[in-house]
Formats: C-alpha cells, structure tokens, sequence
C-alpha cells in the first residue's frame, strides 16, 4: 500500500498505472506532473490523478513512490527536477522503453542519491496514446522488466516490484545491458524494418500502384510502422549501440539470403524459410501455453 | 454459367472457386484433379467436387472451364497434360502467386493453343490450407487480377473475369510484369524479410531469452514467416528477377537508414519513420473506405 505516488507523464503508460492501483486499492492519492497543463487537467477529469502539480516539488512532498512515464529522452531533465526534492526512503522508477540510457542519465542526475531509482519497463501497450486510452488492466498477465542497480536496496526493489504485481503484471528481471540487447532484437529492429520498408514503397515513383494491391499480410508486417515516429527517433537514439549491432547481423543475413537467392538454391531457401517457420510455430505454443496458465492461475 | 468446370488442385484456393460458383448456381458439375487421391476424396466428402478424375482427359471431357489453383512449380507440368485435350473454345487460367514464369510455362506447354490460356491471380486467403479450409466466401469483396496475353480472345479474358465475378471478386488487369513487380514488392519481400528475422533470432545462441520478451509488434510482424516454406521457396524462385530487384532495393534504403543510426542523426531517422507512418495511415484510411463501399454497394 502506497501513501501517495506521483507520476511524471500522465498518458496511456503513467495513467494506466495509476487506474490498475487506484482499482487495486493500493494507493492513497496520486499527483500528476507533465508538461502540458490541457493534458493534465484531462487526466484529473478522467479520475486517473486526484491532483495535479505544476512542479517535483510540489508533487514529491508525502510521496512514497515516483514512477516516469514520460518519453526516455526526457528521463534525465526528469530526474533532475526530482534529485533536491528526493528524500531518503522515496523510491523512484521509470517505464521507459531503453535502460542504459536511462541508467547513465539517472547517475548523472541523481548523484549519490542513485539507490533510491529502480529502473523498469513494462511490456504493454495499445494503439492509442493519452490519458484517455489509459485502462486499469493494461498490465493485466503482462510482463514488468526491471532492471535494478547494484546501489539498489533489495526492500527497494521489492517495491517497485510489488506495486507492478498490484497491476496484475509478472515481474522479471534483467541487467540494463541484457535488456536493451533482447528489445533491440525483438521489438526495436523490427520497427526500424518496417519503417524503412513502408518508407521506401512510398518513395518509388509507381507507390500508388504498389499500396493498391498490398494485403493483410503487408497490413501485419508493417502496423508498428504506423506507431509514433517522435517516440522511435528517441528509442532508436537511446539504444543506439545494441541497435545497430541487431542491424548489422540482420543486414549481413539478408545479404546470405540474398545469395542464396541470386543462386536460384532453393533448398537453401526452404531451409531459411522451414527454420523461421517451426521457430515460430515454436514460440506462438509457448505464448499460447503461458496464456492459458494466466487464465487458469488467476494468481 | 458453366456446364462442368475442372480444377486441378482442391486446397483452400481451387476448392473455394468451386464452393463459391456452387452457391451462386454459376456451375453445372466441378470435376476436380490432383496428385493426392486422399486429398481429393476428402474434396468429395466436402462437396467442393461432384466427381475426381484421374488424369487431365477425363477432367477436360465436356469442361468449358479449367482452374489451375496448385502450387505454382506444378503449373508447367499441369498445363502439358492439360494441352492434348484442351479442345478450342475451352479457357484454362490459373490461380498462382507469380505470372510471368507461368505465361512462360504455358508458352512452352501450350503452343498453338496458348490463346486459350488466361492467367489470373486471386489475392485473397487463409491461415489453414487444404480443402477443410475452402469457403464459399473467400473471394467476396477481394482483388482477382487478370495478366491477358495479346493472344487472348476478349471473350475469353471476360469469361474468366465472369467466374470471378460470380465469386465476389473484384476485376483488375495488369500485365504479367507488372504483377511480379507489385508483389515482390508488397508481398513477397515483406515474407522474406520475415523469415530471414525469425530465422536470424532462432540461430541466435539466447534465442530462448529473446523469444521470450518478443510481444505483440514481433507477432503481427513475423506473422507471415508461419507461411508454408516449400510454396514461399517456389513464389521467390518464380519471381526471382523482380524479388532480387526489390530486396536490392530495400538493403540499399536500409544502409541508408543504419548510416543515419550510427551518426545518431535523430531529425533524419524520425524523417524516415513520419513518412512511413503517414504513408501507412493514408493507405489504411483508403483500405477502409474501400471496404465500407463494398458493404454499401453489395452490388
């Protein structure tokens, strides 16, 4: 149970953890930080914050726990504004998509005081953006990655994690590092993909042509191409180095496959094709296999 | 309306052509051939075809109609048992993925006769394959492209475009080139460069730890590479020369792109993915005013 949280950053990421503790009684009151007075007040009006701050100091005083949801290149400005007002025992996290960056600008924020910041990401998210998209079970079965400090207190971080489980989310653990080299293979290089493709169709001269025959399986591959480009220029810059390593290994792939190709080896092909397929098919049984269990478990 | 109508191949695209003709009372009789007499019994069973053949004369006997819906390395076998009895004022067309390694095969199969061949490619289908997976509406409010040859009788191209219709489909033509140019580009780039992902991660030596985190954006991304390898080996080496230029194409775009990551060149990268993404957002918005027409007209 927590006295008062704030939350810096009150859309669909912020709000919804305030929705699935509020729902979960776990919580006191809420104070709300953010850039935009409009979207705040909107977030008040939405009972997702019980009030609203127009500064960390102000939303700091009585809290007993501070959670950053608000775009990574803005972690560290954040942070800065929280460091004089961060009393001993406040334990502040973030839902930030990247982590080392997140780390090196809390050192450089927090200074000695960089104990009290357990940094995390949650694995969820919708279409959609803003307080109003926010709903208590964003979180519902869904996982909570935090990677904590070697400065952080075990009672700390146990925290951290408990208020996530309120959420109804499965805690997990990684280093910084391990995590941003796992998000960059699975979720950071496949946007960078489908960005670069849909970009260049809509640059060739015949693209109208090509978007009247493209089918659900081009809708699929690329519906992360329709997400924020604002958000993935600042994830794709904060997790530049693991990244561009993802990249270069796709890039020296697709040029084997390529090959392969240019061969006409279709065994070779099937062979690429066959793996892909089965680990897949491998994975999808797993999801599958770990959903019922949620739904049966309902711990 | 067709008297009896022979389709070689009754899985889900030869075996919904039938269903679909069946419910508009567009067909006589549907005779169906293939290489598997279990898979064609089990056709039977379904009432997709009122009788099997075991070769191309019996099927051909009194057929104003014949279907090529197998997969597409098959359609210059098929077409040279078809040509000894194709009589004249029979029309054969086809249902593959690629069309320009298909006129060359009926070219070469058909001889005298290949004005009576008309080639077609339906863009529609399913997860599941075979003939349990065919439905009457599989067509409905879809795109059947027609790629007429110059030796093509209009009547016969309208014939074909007839039977479609009947279906549900909606009519476009282009030529074969044009076909293979679109679809490597929308369709047929976008599996490789699934597969080559999902197949890059599962060689990865933590290829547990990543499958693991990849969520929802990974799932829809890497849908296609679930597709069945042996017919996307046989579409890729059909149309190898458009795909080779494609995936040139975009590996060039991607150097560009990961130039751009590694001199963190934020306003360039977010130049790329805002065009991507409202490229996307307009071909989305066309999509669905298309659909709603269709359900408007029902014409």
């Amino acid at each position: 149970m927590f006295n008062k949280i704030a939350i810096f950053g009150v859309g669909l990421i912020g709000g919804s953890f305030s929705l699935a503790l509020k729902s979960a009684g776990a919580v006191g009151q809420v104070a709300g930080v953010g850039r935009s007075p409009e979207v705040l007040a909107r977030a008040k009006a939405l009972g997702i914050v019980d009030r609203t701050c127009a500064n960390a100091a102000e939303a700091l005083e009585d809290a007993d726990l501070v959670l950053i949801a608000a775009p990574v290149a803005q972690t560290g400005a954040i942070l800065s504004s929280i460091a004089p007002h961060l009393r001993p025992g406040v334990v502040v996290t973030d839902a930030g998509s990247t982590k080392s960056d997140v780390v090196a600008a809390a050192r450089a924020a927090l200074g000695s005081k960089i104990g009290q910041f357990v940094p995390g990401h949650p694995i969820a998210g919708r279409e959609q953006n803003g307080p109003e998209a926010a709903i208590a079970d964003l979180y519902a079965g869904k996982k909570a990655v935090l990677t904590p400090l070697p400065e952080n207190f075990p009672i700390d971080v146990e925290r951290v994690a408990g208020a996530w489980r309120r959420c109804g989310a499965i805690i997990h653990q990684l280093s910084a590092e391990d995590h941003d080299r796992v998000f960059a293979a699975v979720s950071h290089l496949p946007h960078l993909l489908a960005y670069a493709l849909v970009d260049d169709i809509a640059r060739k001269p015949h693209a109208d042509l090509l978007f009247q025959y493209a089918a659900s399986g081009f809708r699929d591959f690329t519906r992360i191409a329709g997400s924020s480009p604002e958000m993935w220029r600042d994830i794709s810059l904060a997790n530049r180095p693991a990244l561009l390593s993802e990249l270069d290994a796709y890039i020296a792939r697709l040029g084997e496959v390529r090959e392969r190709l240019a061969a006409a080896d279709g065994a070779a092909l099937e062979t690429v094709y066959a793996n892909a397929q089965r680990a897949r098919q491998g994975w999808i049984r797993t999801i599958e296999a770990a959903e019922q269990q949620n739904r049966q478990g309902g711990d």
